[in-house]
């Protein structure tokens, strides 16, 4: 058991470590020859331009200015400085209700822990149940459950405190829930014309044997949506023409890096060996052998071309169907078109940037059966990945090296890389598992047939979160594998589950302080860093950069990874809630976290992400469901550690608790989720009405015609696209560029502050408009 | 423990009550003073006459005729001679899929019979574990697979069947969810014009200061339904009308009572008391005092009309919109309209006669607060409802009565009281419960503010369901009230649960075996013999009826009691499936209800039976999903059973029949319940272009202003109403007269058979289309 001290110790140097990254951070920021990785967004948005082009040689690598030093933590504030209307406007409403999760972790706990240091603090420390065993207990102990004494009429204040912090954390779920949806209807109501408004994606069309897959659509929808329909898309199967053009792309790289190796160093020309990853084979000329590659590939490409756009056998029978107007498209998303629910299946077609077009042509019993695939795989990858892991571990162990590897015998005996085979290798291999962890989730929801890259990452993030509230929560409380876990539940009564965790978890308080300051402290501060594309885009620069676009490719923004990000926050929310009563020492650790990462959430939305996609805050009721999942969970702990505290009187006044946060959430379900699944009528009608008043005479079919061509076609005319992608920014950037003026450091927010309701927006939105 | 001879004496028994009963009803459906109890169905159509109108006055109430009897039995060659076809024309698809609902019981349990006795009963025989303990076990339990001796290979044959069990109920269970949503189609497809196939029900309309109710759905969707809204009728709160119209329909009762006293006996006018009961109070002249009520309250009813058309206060937030199209009906009724998805709800409208009217006003957080309340009050009276009882039986004891009632001493001293009391009050209190239970239900389905008759029956059927798997089940298995199940449950663990109740099943099998014979065969015997409705009508028609119209209302055909019935029906599949590797004697048991149900209650539904709306089948679903739990159950207790046998070997090759039988629900679920939930938008375009080519002048604003009228206000235009309820039946009636002969017996089936694939529905309901 750790006492204060030891906490204190690790406080002291996980603080340390954050604050060394945050100085690094603050000194590398300011660095002009970083600029592009750490405020890359404004180079995207293009209102940032490298500082390299001019002034002296240093000073383009180097910032000499020393005033700028001192002003080095000004970050945080001009983090904090732009509202929040701007920032939907600047990041995206996903960038944006992203950071109002961590905004909810600090209005759920920071009332949470005010109440629990006034009214449990006191209530846990005038005991003296552990005085007499001072030599297992600490002084964290004295502040936990655990000091109060058996059968003792103060659980009754566990158990009003436990009513108080769920009506509370449920009132701000609810207000935050309504704001969410909110925002969500007035930024779709607001925003300007997209092709997803008018589109929606048609899958599993039956095949006619009269009929190509374009004319039975163009026919069903002629005779099901007349007046509506207006054109369609087909989809093709251009997988193996995108394979040829990552590939031509990979080839291009080499050849840069090759002509720029030559160009430095003109004596000799650079050769490589045409075998397996270089190694092997052959020596030819690099030049030469890669200029050949890449004609041979073009050549693929334009006959693939032909083949995906004109093969009847690589169309698929999904099509993008658009309408004359939101009315038609919003009718036919929710409705079911044919008396085979299992044909003709429609949905709200994604943004064009955030379709996952490998997906587009399962079939419905295929998917089904996939769906039962990976949910059997990943039970058994949650229960079962420590088996492997301890095969290879045991394996990597210095026996299993010996026994298996006589020829290394003589090596391995060396001291030095035998303490490091123990030491490390066994915590490396499972270390590598966890690293791929979310890789290996998101395949499955690929597998799965998942058709939008935001419902993937929703998905791995539910994945993500039940693994680790096993193997990380309930595997740390519970010392032991998860299949021994899975084993101990199957032969634990009901009652007695809740009871052995809710024992365990007081004594538990210690390691997850430690697991908050290491992994959420410290990984926040190392967020902010960036140390990984600080690498890559410096080995970039220096060995494939020749013209400014090629810098501009080196850049990796990188975006929110909502499928590793948003699970990490819920297993804060899920230790802050189910220690709330128990050890209330732990809240404030968990309020830095929640505070230190919006800033630095912030500051990386403003300054460096650029999001793949807009899905419109669409996994906002996941986020909702997992805070609830993690009420009921603690509320559940709460009574099994109660009850073996004698406390007969109270326990019994907890169980309506679990029954009144399950309803409250199917309530929340009811009234606001269908905002996040359905688009009203009523909405789609006023926009469509709005249009049709100031925008007569528009073209709808000229803008649709192209809206969801698969990116690989849009290849040649690149540049164009970019600009059709990033579309809205910069169509609305017209009056943006006027508000900021520092081009040096971190842009000062406008003055334009708006207001922060919801209600303001429509009409900001509205001027901005043509 | 019974043996064979006890189970053979227990069926002789209840062979000879069955039997009792069928001859009973065979002689008394003979007699022309009984025909509209047993053919109630054919007076309403219109098809049959009193046959007391002509002829002697012996023959007016007695078949004389002595070769009639001789045929007695020839109601059950004519119960299955009609078509399915023409059963669906007849009594409506909902009656039509409720039989099939026991044919998919003989579908499933007649293969699963002969398999089970090709082969699990030879296995089981041939053991002789149970010779050295002959004392508790009997021949019966020689049959089961108790007589298997632990860890015997034998298992790996249950195990397979298991397997095969499960393979061909899903495989029918399929087939049979295919038909009865293809039915469920075709029959909408085939219909004539219906009000409810136009028209949405609006709830949750949001009050406006500036208009009324009305004017504020007009406007609604005139703005968003554009060239698709037709016409709309408000709801009007005439709960209070419909009270004083049923005491007046009372009082007019008893009026004709006192009349035709007055008429046989013109000596004496009758008097009546007006107190409480008819007991306490003046004495008046009865015919005067009755005329003067039905006066008072017929102006009462005036007045109150007035109120409830004219009165804004009695407007509902509710409305019946209707629309010019089957598509847009479609399209309304699919998709959400208002950006607050708790206002503006929108779902097809039931069918007129389906509506439930008390319920139309209930707000969105009511309605949750209220599901919530009674998700509770189930809970309870579930697991707790023996605690009341178990009272009111300790009061209703001799030593109760004695303690609470001294004044009765000395009458409860007497003998036969006293055994009476001791013998059959407490179990005719529990019994008295359990004949109010569906009552019961269904008051708190009503309460629970579902809109139509069809949900409120199929939302008590659910729990019904429920109520009876733990209480007669469970409660059967693990002797004990609920409440003590509900304690083991929690206190044991999960895998102990099945292990538990799979060692007790085997040991049941007698008492379930006597169970399928009292409630199953004799129960469906008295069915058919309709005793309540046999007595209560010839009350009726020797005190009040005068004239052929006070008849026909005397008649009481009732309905299928879906309710009641189908979780009935339930139970015999749970224990079909959980007995057919364990104890296969049991099957033909369940054989023979589902045989003798199925004749029963296709001669109920063709001659008596009326039902009050028509639903399309709607509750298949719920029918599939209670047969695909109690699939999931019996391979829970299985895999219990069998892993306390020590058969290691085999258990674990049971883990994947319970996934598989789930994702199997799943994919049926996905495949083929839209069809039940959803109608599909080609169907609504196709039946809409072929009514407009056909009958391109119809003026469907007058046809819809009046559907959805208050049934109360129609009472004035009572006769020209009721035309109007049956108005589908009459008016295809057209041509069914000319097939139908024999006026006196069950009417002999039409010899237009039209085969019985839904395929040729169309046709020939197309044919009979003016």
């Amino acid at each position: 058991m750790a006492t204060l001290g030891d906490i204190g110790l690790s406080a002291a140097i996980n603080i340390l470590s954050a604050l060394v990254f945050l100085v690094a951070f603050a000194i590398l920021r300011l660095q002009p020859f970083n600029d592009r990785v750490y405020f890359p967004k404004w180079y995207l948005k293009g209102l940032r331009t490298s500082p390299t082009q001019s002034g002296a040689f240093a000073k383009r690598f180097v910032n000499l200015d020393w005033r700028s030093y001192i002003k080095f933590w000004t970050w945080v504030p001009d983090a904090l400085k732009m509202p929040e209307l701007e920032l939907i406007d600047h990041a995206g409403l996903d960038s944006a209700v992203y950071l109002r999760i961590y905004l909810l972790g600090l209005k759920i706990f920071v009332p949470v822990t005010l109440l629990a240091w006034a009214v449990l603090v006191p209530v846990h420390w005038t005991n003296s149940t552990l005085k007499l065993s001072d030599v297992t207990f600490s002084n964290i102990d004295k502040l936990s459950i655990s000091n109060v004494p058996l059968g003792s009429q103060r659980f009754w204040t566990h158990t009003v405190m436990a009513y108080a912090f769920t009506f509370w954390a449920c009132y701000t779920l609810k207000n935050e829930y309504a704001k969410v949806s909110g925002l969500r209807l007035h930024f779709i109501a607001s925003d300007r014309r997209r092709p997803d408004q008018f589109t929606v994606l048609v899958r599993n069309i039956p095949s006619d044997p009269d009929e190509s897959v374009s004319e039975c659509v163009e026919h069903f929808f002629l005779v099901n949506h007349p007046g509506h329909y207006l054109t369609h898309q087909v989809v093709c199967n251009a997988n193996k023409l995108a394979d040829l053009v990552k590939q031509k792309k990979s080839q291009q790289n080499w050849l840069d890096y090759y002509q720029l190796k030559y160009s430095r160093n003109s004596s000799n020309r650079p050769t490589k060996k045409t075998g397996f990853l270089g190694l092997f084979g052959e020596k030819v000329d690099a030049i030469d052998y890669q200029t050949a590659e890449i004609e041979k590939l073009t050549k693929e490409i334009s006959v693939e071309r032909e083949i995906a756009i004109n093969d009847p056998k690589s169309i698929m029978p999904a099509a993008f169907v658009s309408f004359k107007s939101r009315w038609g498209a919003a009718v036919c998303a929710q409705t079911q078109q044919s008396r085979d629910p299992t044909v003709w299946l429609t949905e709200w077609a994604p943004e064009p940037r955030d379709v996952y077009w490998k997906n587009l042509a399962i079939p419905y019993v295929s998917l089904t059966i996939k769906r039962l695939i990976i949910g059997v795989a990943f039970f058994f990858l949650t229960f079962f990945f420590m088996i492997p892991i301890t095969m290879v571990q045991s394996l990597a162990s210095i026996e299993g090296l010996q026994k298996r590897a006589k020829f290394l015998k003589d090596v391995i005996e060396v001291p030095f890389i035998k303490s490091f085979i123990q030491g490390v290798l066994p915590g490396l291999v499972l270390k590598i598992f966890l690293i791929f962890l979310p890789t290996i989730l998101m395949i499955m929801s690929k597998f799965e047939g998942f058709l939008s890259i935001s419902t993937l990452e929703r998905r791995s993030a539910s994945r993500y979160y039940l693994f680790n509230f096993v193997n990380v929560f309930l595997g740390s409380i519970i010392a032991g594998a998860a299949f021994e876990q899975l084993n101990t539940f199957l032969h634990q009564s009901a009652e007695d589950i809740p009871k052995i965790i809710g024992v365990a978890i007081p004594m538990k308080a210690t390691f997850f302080i430690t697991y908050i300051m290491v992994d959420g402290w410290a990984g926040v501060a190392g967020e902010i860093l960036r140390l990984k594309p600080l690498i890559i885009f410096h080995l970039k620069n220096f060995f494939l950069v020749k013209t400014e676009k090629d810098r501009e490719e080196a850049m990796d923004p990188g975006s929110l990874g909502f499928n590793t990000g948003e699970p990490q926050i819920q297993l804060y929310f899920l230790l802050g809630l189910v220690y709330a009563v128990v050890t209330p020492l732990l809240l404030p650790f968990i309020l830095i976290f929640f505070g230190l990462a919006y800033v630095v959430f912030r500051h990386q939305i403003i300054n460096v992400y650029n999001q793949e996609y807009e899905s419109y805050a669409a996994f906002w009721p996941d986020v909702h469901g997992r805070i609830i999942s993690a009420l009921v969970i603690s509320q559940l702990f709460l009574m099994g550690l109660l009850s073996t505290k004698e406390a007969a009187l109270s326990t019994p006044f907890l169980i309506a608790l679990p029954v009144l946060t399950i309803w409250f959430h199917l309530f929340c379900k009811g009234r606001y989720e269908p905002a996040f699944t359905h688009y009203p009528l009523q909405e789609a009608m006023m926009k469509d009405t709005l249009e049709r008043a100031r925008d007569p005479k528009v073209n709808l079919k000229a803008y649709l015609q192209n809206a969801y061509i698969h990116p690989v076609f849009k290849n040649s005319e690149e540049d164009e696209d970019e600009n059709d992608e990033y579309g809205r920014f910069t169509g609305e950037m017209e009056l943006v560029p006027t508000k900021r003026q520092s081009r040096r450091n971190t842009p000062v927010p406008s003055k334009v502050s708006g207001g922060s309701s919801p209600s303001s927006l429509p009409d900001i939105q509205e001027s901005s408009l043509p």
